[in-house]
């Protein structure tokens, strides 16, 4: 299997070692800033460097080509690499709009390749272990649901991700790049989200052309309904540090779930299923899930939905949802916290 | 100072108690179960005991009536005592409607009476330094307020507050209950609230009339955004076994503070104030409050305005704003979570 | 049942107001300082006062005594009162010596009546819970245990209990005081000490004359070995806001057990018993136990044992191997550490 | 600098990135196993790979050997390196026996080569800050020393590190393996050790040889004593899961210092200096210590120490100390708990 990484910055490294484990050949290492493609290159003997796209799946030995550029890319490069007939992996979100997004998806059914997101996160085995529990039923029907993302934009966290900055290019804030992680774990831990609406909070992060904090209230099919918090000045010892804080409360009619992590950490659980209301000791149960690398599980997926034909969790037809929720997060946001229901 | 206790049960106990540690003379204890009224005459020789509040208030010597009775029953009882010419000490909310809030500090000013409303959470002194905190700019221009209210129904708690179950009684559930005491601390932390939206959980504790569980999202004069949950179906452990979790995290310009307890507890703090962002090695600082009994505070403070003619911080008219703010939850709760204004 | 309480100091007031919750009769107050006594005469009618303990048991409807003294009194008002048949109830230690312990538990032979030592932490719900769980085999054969007591011997520590820091008086410091208590509470929940090395640390509350932080090593004669830290110079903002620091941990063949609290907790725990070494996810519960006041139990039981005629878990002949274990750790602090065999 | 790495398991593999990293030339990979071996000769074109390290050193290009042998095995290789002329960075402990070490010493002395220890957990960023805070006096002198390291002897963890099990390999159980880190790491930041006793709990890994659980007492030239307890039958949920708990806990006479972590971790502090006992509000204060890989920094260290000419902290004439130390701790467990004075 050959593949070329199309963008060599913080993602692209991270699943060109993935690509590497996984023993396909890295053919190709294509970004405008040459320094960076190297850094790929050198993970393989025989892989090349470009600064053109075009020049990569131009390559007819080339399967397969690994997005990961600035969101308002997605939908361009991907088409042109869909229709040259080879299979995308592409970087979250799917795209910068719902438009784009169909029209990914009409280009690779057109060609018969492989669309798929790279959505790292719910390969977590921490989320898919929470997953698992709410759907054995260990807490029952889920009512209320808290998700919050904190980290915090520090210089180096500001120059490892320029173009996050720039609304138009990361389309969006931080409800964009990081909701969109959250909002497809909801979906696979609760189930589908049927409205949102958003605020804005004041800006912290001058450099930051979107939101750097915004709150988002979800309502869920099945009747719950939650809160979401997105924030990149979400200030601490710990997110000073670099360490992003990831959390997740899950209550339901007879328990709660806490999640801390994001590819691996502790679930607490306090449930009453099969026993009736506990008469005491009240007890609490905490899991350690023990950390993956979710780059690699993703990779690995893909790779493995290529050879068998499957079709992955993150196929594109089903990634567009999840933007569908956080565009319409960005309308209610724009019009003052309404309700916007996702038919 | 002779002072008849109106509604002997949890809350008419713990004031009961705080007017006898400060020298006030417990005259009439008033309930219609006269079993809970004998635990309050106990505590003070000469203590009478009666049904009937009207005979309470007949009495010429009485100067102060202590209104611990259901939500409903807060504007007719406590306008009678006010026209009777008693101050008058009245447990959160202040009533059940703006109306009757409206009626009642009236009947104040018409007798020239004192109507002070018992919030006693404003007396926490780990609220207080939170306040303090934010006040000294520690964490600069606030933008992000989560407070969350969590308890568990047990059959004690039902057992206890059996008219807290009661929509009607209580005018509501968990938002109004709980949300009255922390719509009030967050106005005294963060500033005035100038909307709000609400939402109600699917409903887990089947003998409660209202809402058991409610988020809402406020809006703060100075720009910040607020989520605040309300339940008493939130279960852990901790609340199993009795115990409530209050937690406040606040993210302002320059750090965070995160507080958890009641009367007491933790306040978590990480500033940058002065410093400019610090650059490692990066510190929270972590302040332990005592507890205090701050139904103690707030009856001590009660007495102090009577006796030195100062207005009480939580005097009727500036309790009558958290009514409003509440009630605007429960109407964008009816409405299906749109936005309540607050002129 | 007409009770006397002699020493109306920090445990004197506690033990008072138990036996009034209980229904017995504080017939005497009795202290050297009239207004501590005033407390306690205050807690019942008909309660009377005096400096004179002989006074009290001169009083022939007397039935018992709770002797609250500094330890090196209650041999010796102890015996007095044991001569006069009063059923005793003497604070932990049982004495400042063996030979007074001997003479004590003779004496309480001789006239028949009960000698009970009120140790109040093996009350505790919290201990009691993990003494259950460790019978159950929950964590196999115990191995190793840790156990450390850590306050902060602030100025209000200092005010309430001058003696404590008189070695004569408190026969010892903080390995006598809080040790003795540890002890105990270990021998009921691992078995019996066979020897004890101690060290004492160099001395930072100056006030101090005995041990302010000391060190113990246990031998079990389950095979089992413990460490034992005692200190009223562990400074945290947890113990300089007043609070204790009691923890105990626990390793055994198939799991470990971590309690922290005193007359209530949480209690960690993770076992393997019935399931082999589990494969994964890892789990640790945690119990939250409620706490009860262990004054009110001790009492309770001490008044029960009258009644009934069963001998209390904390009989004087049990509790005279507690203060053999902690006069080995100061025999070994005097000897430089040296392993002291208690036969 | 031309380098061989001797003995290529779990540390081997280790050092040999770091000195890759560093940009020196891993010229050989010495392993009586050719699968460890071949695992570093992919880390660097030219590395060859042999059974006998004795091929290596007559390579008279290679600069220094790294010996990552079982502890049995550090003095004889060593040596051979030594005399050859070559640098040697051996992991610790530095051998199995004083004479060994004293031996080694001299054939350093002799050859006028460079003779370091590998132990990184000096390097620790973590400790170094612990140091930092100790010597800068913030919690004045200190009084208390607890050292914990537990780990939990999984299947991996005893396929991944076979020789561990073995006294004679490994030179003693775990207060040799694991006891060696953290004396000197006291060393570094309390000071001098000038006697310990130790004892042995039941042993609980079948598999182990030596002690799988002890406890040391350690008194420390300036008046100090610490507890210090090494097992890998520490069970919990986090080391079931494979990551290990290292904690200290220093008590001064202005304060306290806990660390957790071993790379990097969490420092919570109390401190009391400058500003006499506070009056409140009480705060202990929260660092996050990065963590960086001391595998990296000892090695950088060792190469700069062999360009620059300077001495290594971890210099075998140092490290002997440590070895007298923890064989003074196998002395006292021999001799059920005596007491071992170290001149």
């Amino acid at each position: 299997m050959k593949v070329a990484v199309i963008g060599c910055g913080w993602a692209g490294i991270r699943h060109a070692r993935a690509f590497a484990d996984c023993g396909a050949e890295l053919a190709w290492a294509v970004d405008t800033d040459s320094q960076r493609a190297e850094r790929i290159r050198r993970l393989r003997s025989g892989c090349r460097v470009t600064a053109d796209y075009r020049e990569a799946i131009a390559d007819p030995g080339l399967d397969a080509v690994d997005i990961c550029l600035p969101h308002d890319l997605h939908a361009p490069v991907s088409i042109d690499c869909l229709r040259a007939g080879k299979h995308v992996l592409v970087e979250k979100p799917i795209a910068a709009s719902l438009e784009e997004a169909d029209r990914m998806i009409e280009a690779a059914i057109q060609t018969g390749v492989l669309l798929m997101v790279a959505e790292n996160e719910v390969y977590s085995p921490l989320y898919r272990k929470v997953r698992d529990l709410v759907s054995e039923g260990l807490i029952g029907k889920p009512a209320l649901v808290q998700m919050t993302r904190g980290a915090y934009a520090t210089e180096d966290y500001k120059e490892n991700r320029p173009w996050f900055l720039d609304a138009k290019q990361a389309a969006g804030g931080m409800m964009m790049s990081g909701g969109i992680h959250d909002v497809e774990k909801l979906r696979m831990i609760i189930g589908e989200i049927t409205s949102v609406q958003a605020l804005q909070a004041p800006r912290r992060c001058a450099e930051m052309g979107g939101d750097d904090t915004a709150v988002a209230v979800l309502h869920f099919e099945n009747g719950a309904i939650g809160t979401m918090i997105q924030s990149n000045s979400y200030k601490n010892a710990t997110t000073a540090a670099g360490e992003e804080i990831h959390r997740l409360r899950i209550d339901g009619e007879l328990g709660s779930i806490e999640a801390a992590g994001t590819h691996g950490g502790r679930i607490r659980i306090y449930s009453e299923k099969g026993e009736g209301k506990s008469e005491g000791p009240h007890a609490d149960t905490e899991i350690v899930v023990p950390s993956e690398d979710t780059f690699h599980l993703e990779v690995a997926d893909f790779l493995d939905c290529l050879e068998s034909g499957r079709t992955p969790v993150t196929a594109g037809s089903r990634m567009r949802r999840s933007l569908k929720i956080i565009l319409g997060a960005y309308r209610s946001m724009e019009d003052g916290g309404i309700q916007v229901k996702l038919d």
